[in-house]
């Protein structure tokens, strides 16, 4: 049974640990099954899905409406987020037919090799179990968490915001129909029900269910997540990403990326949100990106080298350096060159993604190999780094962690590798 | 500099968490250098690293004498863990070397291919940063676990336990000595110089400086790292290993594997404790191998059917399938055939390391496709599950997580991998 609003209400009591108890063993389960299914009904179950979503647009459009209708209050970034209509119904379907097309990557067995003893040793993918997401806002995570999982061949449990209850639980009724139909279990995606908080930190305490637990939201979710969570995370702190533009950059490449990087679009984690030029090459390539960054609405904030050239930029402070604005304001700052660039996004830089502007190899070999980021990038604005860009088929989120993931994670994130020991009887002496 | 015992007590007050924030600090400076040095210069550390422990024999020997001598209340078997001869000098010195002979992980790029989009993108194999090991009685852990913390381009921070203060001390010596005469910084490994509980406390909130925790140790270490650690962990639980021979196992194999698996040594991780036997196959393969067990001084307990072949044997209780026994005890049952071995693994295992010996084709493939082990065995003696019988050269441990890093911890597991994205000045549309 998927577990779905119906008769949960937030205001009424009720006891989250013996709910999210129940939803675990069943995802656990579900998660046995699932390790064992073939790509071919994992396959099927993802084109019924994209099917039964496709079919049931009006319903899930009707759904949002709601959720739309009791949202009046949320500032207009989240709302549009919230919001669904044809096209993005479309495109969560479609979604759900390119992680279909995907390998499987599912027993995938790699550098099986003979060791010395006599022994074959190698390692097989194999899903992690049991996953646990907890998003906000948009509905479409929904759909794209639940595919990657499911192809991955791991149990879902989903936990979106309480602002688009309506929403999932009309997405978990076509996804739920969907497992069924194909005759895989339908725990293996559970969409939680309720809005009560409670719910989430009886979900970080369920370590006996729930084999690893993915964040995607704001400071205050993560934050809770990193402190509550009894089980591993891949999670994804502040997106503070640079585009350094090296003394040898073609001066049109130069202001193509550091364009994009920051407008085309501004409120997502892969934004461009500081600026490092190399001296020698600044007074070439700064006075059209600030005139241009002015057209399209950008403020501008400034090291005192920048504002020399264009003294109404503001002064930027230190503070300036280490935000994430995630909106239409850039940091600039003029550096000696590639050490001090490097040095910069070490202090500064939130790991996720910065980019370099060069013609020299030497640099960029450096930069690649330097700065310590999720993405690093040559030549290529910082808006590629995306699950969908980098062929991953969808992401359940972008990861800043060190370990396991890093950057989109996709259906590799969300397995693991086993090692594989063949012998003829072999013993050890 | 690297941070020994000197002038450090166990019983003078001391600030813990200065001590920590210090050495953290350093390590942090030491692990971009790390990461930048030349595969040459690692080598070559690790070689005249080798060179000092064989120099210094004596006085790691002596070293060793001054923790036996203060050791005297310890268990035996931890005895015989902390004690140093010649011939383990020697194998420290001959670890480094295997090390060095390594390939260099570090900046390995994979599946570089064109995106629609027309970007490259791939993924480099990068360190993970600073790496905290804390671990009890074996000196050698220092020298290993060094070694591949230093050829990932890591830095270490090393927490041994109080009994083998002197010994790490004077391990740590020739270490820092080495890193110095190959220009690489000395803080790339520091060997923490207190017994103060408090330092582990500090190092296990230090989630700024260490960017993952590899706890080696009994369970109660284990429990307080998972429990303290605010960064993620490394760790291995219990070894509650299986070895299941399946009706169609070859019955000499069957005999060698289940009696190595067991007695080749009793107090390791991947040693037997269950062997399940397959009911049609236990009256050709169970008496010849209770009679061997009995030789070799191993106590058996059995399941029902068990004891009607050797009245002799001890009545298994429930709590026997969940023990790791790490001593020559072994529990035995009769199963109905391959589902009911899957299903007592999945119930009663600790998904360390679990074995089939068969020669049936299907059942092979779905044993080790289902059982959701870090090694999974088919053929071949649990003991082979361990970084040298993998080629891994040395492990820093066995992980039994179910995220990045499974089974036996090389350098693989010491690095992460970043995405990188090449371009020409390719912007997002």
């Amino acid at each position: 049974m998927t577990r779905t609003a119906d008769n949960l209400d937030s205001t009424e009591a009720f006891d989250s640990e013996a709910y999210i108890d129940g939803i675990g063993r069943a995802a656990r389960a579900a998660a046995v099954e699932m390790a064992r299914a073939s790509t071919q009904s994992k396959n099927e179950a993802l084109s019924v899905i994209a099917g039964n979503i496709e079919d049931a647009e009006a319903a899930i459009l009707a759904a949002n409406a709601e959720d739309l209708a009791q949202a009046s209050d949320l500032e207009s970034a989240l709302l549009e987020r919230l919001t669904l209509n044809p096209k993005r119904v479309g495109a969560m379907a479609d979604g759900l037919k390119q992680v279909a097309d995907l390998a499987d990557p599912v027993g995938e067995t790699t550098a099986m090799h003979y060791r010395p003893s006599g022994i074959q040793v190698g390692q097989m993918r194999v899903p992690i179990g049991v996953v646990g997401i907890i998003y906000e806002s948009r509905p479409n995570v929904t759909a794209d968490a639940a595919a990657l999982c499911l192809k991955a061949g791991n149990a879902a449990i989903l936990r979106g915001g309480s602002e688009a209850l309506n929403s999932n639980a009309a997405i978990a009724v076509c996804i739920a129909e969907g497992l069924l139909k194909t005759g895989l279990p339908d725990a293996a995606v559970q969409v939680i029900g309720t809005t009560d908080r409670a719910a989430v930190g009886a979900m970080l305490a369920a370590h006996k269910w729930v084999d690893v637990i993915v964040p995607r939201g704001g400071k205050g979710l993560i934050e809770r997540v990193s402190r509550e969570a009894r089980m591993p995370t891949i999670k994804h702190l502040d997106g503070v990403c640079h585009v350094f533009i090296d003394t040898s950059a073609d001066v049109t490449k130069a202001f193509d990326i550091a364009l994009n990087s920051k407008t085309q679009r501004y409120g997502t984690c892969n934004t461009l949100e500081t600026l490092l030029v190399a001296r020698p090459i600044a007074s070439r390539v700064l006075p059209k990106l600030i005139g241009a960054y002015r057209d399209a609405g950008v403020e501008l904030r400034g090291c005192p080298e920048v504002r020399a050239m264009d003294p109404d930029i503001v002064a930027a402070t230190e503070s300036d350096w280490y935000e994430e604005y995630l909106a239409p304001i850039l940091a600039i700052r003029v550096v000696d060159g590639l050490d001090q660039a490097i040095e910069h996004i070490r202090r500064y830089g939130s790991q996720h993604t910065d980019g370099i502007v060069t013609e020299d190899l030497g640099s960029a070999r450096r930069f690649l190999a330097e700065v310590d980021s999720s993405s690093v990038m040559l030549n290529a604005s910082t808006r590629f780094a995306d699950g969908y860009e980098y062929g991953l088929g969808a992401e359940v989120g972008i990861s800043t962690d060190k370990i396991h993931a890093r950057g989109p994670v996709g259906l590799t994130g969300l397995t693991s590798q086993k090692w594989v020991v063949i012998g003829d009887g072999h013993v050890r002496g």
